[in-house]
């Protein structure tokens, strides 16, 4: 309801779910809030200077601006100066890995590529615009967003599917000299070393002291894996539906058989629940159950991160029976894990300091920001900060932009 | 200067032209209000509801916006209710035929393009964002914008050289339900009908008794040629560098002797100036200089509409002496011939009715709907409204959106 007051192109002519229906679908409920928020959409552009005149006009269009467009011509990093495209990021998705929702089509991605776009303008104070392609092949993919990349300062890849996302990543952060972030990967990765790394404060305990499992070999947990390595955990251990991904298994995809190659020091195999046996941290991000007796079986003071959504993966109630520390991804309990605490402060530092990649140390050094916000108020149930602490942004964009600077990444 | 004010994002920071230089290029003037206004782009993105607290971001994101996708998975024309798909346009160009400046590349365009798409927001409410391309092949093009268009509700093509903008547009036109409309071509051609038709109405005579030379056969004059046969005129005759545009040429492009097919019954031929003896209407969009007794050669009462820029073909100064009606495309004059007339409304009234294309009727009610505003305040310094008459985009939104629905292409 409150949309149709903040929304000004709410529109009563609107064709919408209560009326003109001919299809024989079960009418919307047009009432329920999600619905009535998202009314014609979520965002809109504005003008940044003045167009109250002539003289305003000639300034903004022609003929002042052939002059800007001459000297951007001559000299091309003046295109950073004179335009928006250092502040401006494209949210590319194909829609095939949408949310819990699976493969619904570039359309049916809109309202999270929206969604996703103003939160980096809220969050990171960075300017985003919704590409939603209706391709999914890898090289049409990687060549529509190199031709389309002039007009941008960096790539949010968002909802693409595993594996072909990571191939994507590789691809166009090869050919282009912006970031390119695939989101579903590093920003959750960044903010669960984060909150390991507090969980881990808290319990005076070192992240090389401890082995980890991973429950989903998706582009999260693939991701996690990796950045948990660099950070110097224990040891990591990643199961798909079938069980630990090992260097014995035989039916692994590239991406797994690599993920292999540097986990797993343990030489775990079998089923999930076994690996689980005196682990100390859990991360789910497979969307699946895990038993209560595998939760039970964990180490003393174990670390329980379970971020499905909407369902977590071992329930908070039942983990908080054998955990010392306990993640969700959802608002409705402490910790969440959301990514929303990484991407826009990354993008806003990377693009700060015009970095020409997100590097590896980039990203650790968004955790470590994201995990000094929580300072003394550590606690079990405040392993890391919510989404609307106000330090949060600033410190991992100042973070990101420094981390850049020290790699050599950054162009100015 | 203004622009350091507005602008929330200027940057003392940011290398500009009188700091950094190590090339040796000469410094930019960045006290240069062209410079001014435009350091740091000239537009923004604003989220359209509120994000102040976890039950927002729910709503806006995970998990209420879950619902939204499956809505629109399940009926697809629901995008157009629940996204801002149906009020944001894609400003597309590949920058090889920029304002006055030709092939300049994406990067150098993007301050025209970014101008453009402010001034759909000014002027017609309607979203917009610069999509500069690096390719610049006509089947990349056509891939390239067909892969990006469920994001988008419509494509105004701009700055993208001739012949190549023809087939482009075409192309697009068939594989696409949204509208597709290279403003170069028709904006200009709309809008120098409107005026076409009020100096008519002032001289009390028809369309169907005048006789037109174009001079330039580019993307405006072939719409211009294309447009006024639509809108009935008597004879229309176009020139290119090598002169009139005849059946007889043997040097034409295929575009070209198509255009000869359908204009010039007078059988004219040679020179741009001999087909402007006792001609009543000269419109320049070719940036040529035409000679004074050319000029001075017309019919008793013509109309010359010199639209060049900065330099219009005929200073009008020179054709006050013998034109009845003189118009240019530039805003220090009277009657400026100037596309934001036409392109704001436009669009604004294809997308309020879901228009699956821009027809001709809609583009001759967009003409008439402009003319129709000078009313009775019609004399020989106003045949065209001032851009900020605010009676413009309105009337021509409504007249399209008419038309639209009269021609069977809206879809609500």
């Amino acid at each position: 309801m409150a949309a149709e007051i903040v929304n000004p192109r709410s529109d009563s002519e609107s064709r919408n779910g209560r009326t003109g229906q001919d299809d024989g679908a079960e009418p919307l409920d047009s009432f329920d809030p999600a619905f009535a928020l998202h009314r014609g959409g979520k965002m809109a552009v504005q003008a940044t200077v003045p167009i109250r005149d002539k003289d305003d006009l000639s300034l903004a269009y022609t003929p002042g601006v052939a002059k800007v467009c001459s000297a951007i011509a001559e000299q091309p990093d003046l295109v950073h100066d004179y335009t928006w495209k250092s502040q401006v990021v494209a949210v590319v998705t194909d829609g095939t890995a949408v949310l819990g929702l699976g493969d619904i089509g570039p359309e049916a991605s809109l309202p999270v590529m929206e969604g996703k776009a103003i939160l980096f303008k809220q969050f990171g104070g960075v300017d985003a615009v919704p590409i939603a392609l209706n391709c999914t092949d890898v090289d049409e993919i990687v060549e529509t967003v190199v031709r389309l990349a002039p007009s941008f300062g960096g790539v949010n890849l968002e909802d693409i599917s595993a594996p072909r996302c990571f191939e994507i990543e590789k691809r166009l952060q090869e050919r282009l000299d912006i970031p390119v972030f695939h989101d579903d990967q590093h920003g959750t990765a960044v903010v669960t070393l984060a909150a390991l790394r507090n969980a881990a404060r808290l319990s005076g305990r070192a992240l090389g002291d401890l082995r980890a499992v991973i429950s989903g070999a998706g582009a999260a947990g693939v991701a996690i894996a990796r950045m948990l390595i660099e950070a110097g955990i224990g040891d990591v251990a990643v199961a798909d539906r079938k069980g630990v991904v090992s260097r014995d298994r035989e039916d692994l995809t590239p991406v797994k058989a690599e993920l292999a190659s540097f986990t797993n020091k343990a030489g775990l195999s079998g089923p999930l629940e076994s690996a689980l046996a005196g682990a100390d941290v859990f991360i789910g991000v497979s969307g699946g159950t895990v038993p209560e007796p595998a939760v039970a079986s964990m180490a003393e003071g174990a670390f329980v991160f379970a971020m499905a959504n909407p369902d977590p993966e071992v329930h908070p109630e039942v983990a908080h029976k054998y955990a010392a520390v306990v993640a969700t991804g959802r608002s409705d309990f402490p910790n969440q894990i959301n990514n929303v605490l990484a991407f826009p402060g990354i993008f806003a530092g990377a693009l700060q300091v015009r970095a020409s990649r997100i590097t590896e140390g980039m990203k650790l050094a968004a955790a470590e920001a994201l995990a000094s916000v929580v300072g003394d108020d550590l606690a079990a149930d405040y392993v890391i900060p919510s989404p609307f602490d106000e330090r949060v942004a600033p410190a991992v964009t100042a973070a990101v932009a420094a981390a850049a600077r020290a790699e050599g990444v950054a162009r100015r």
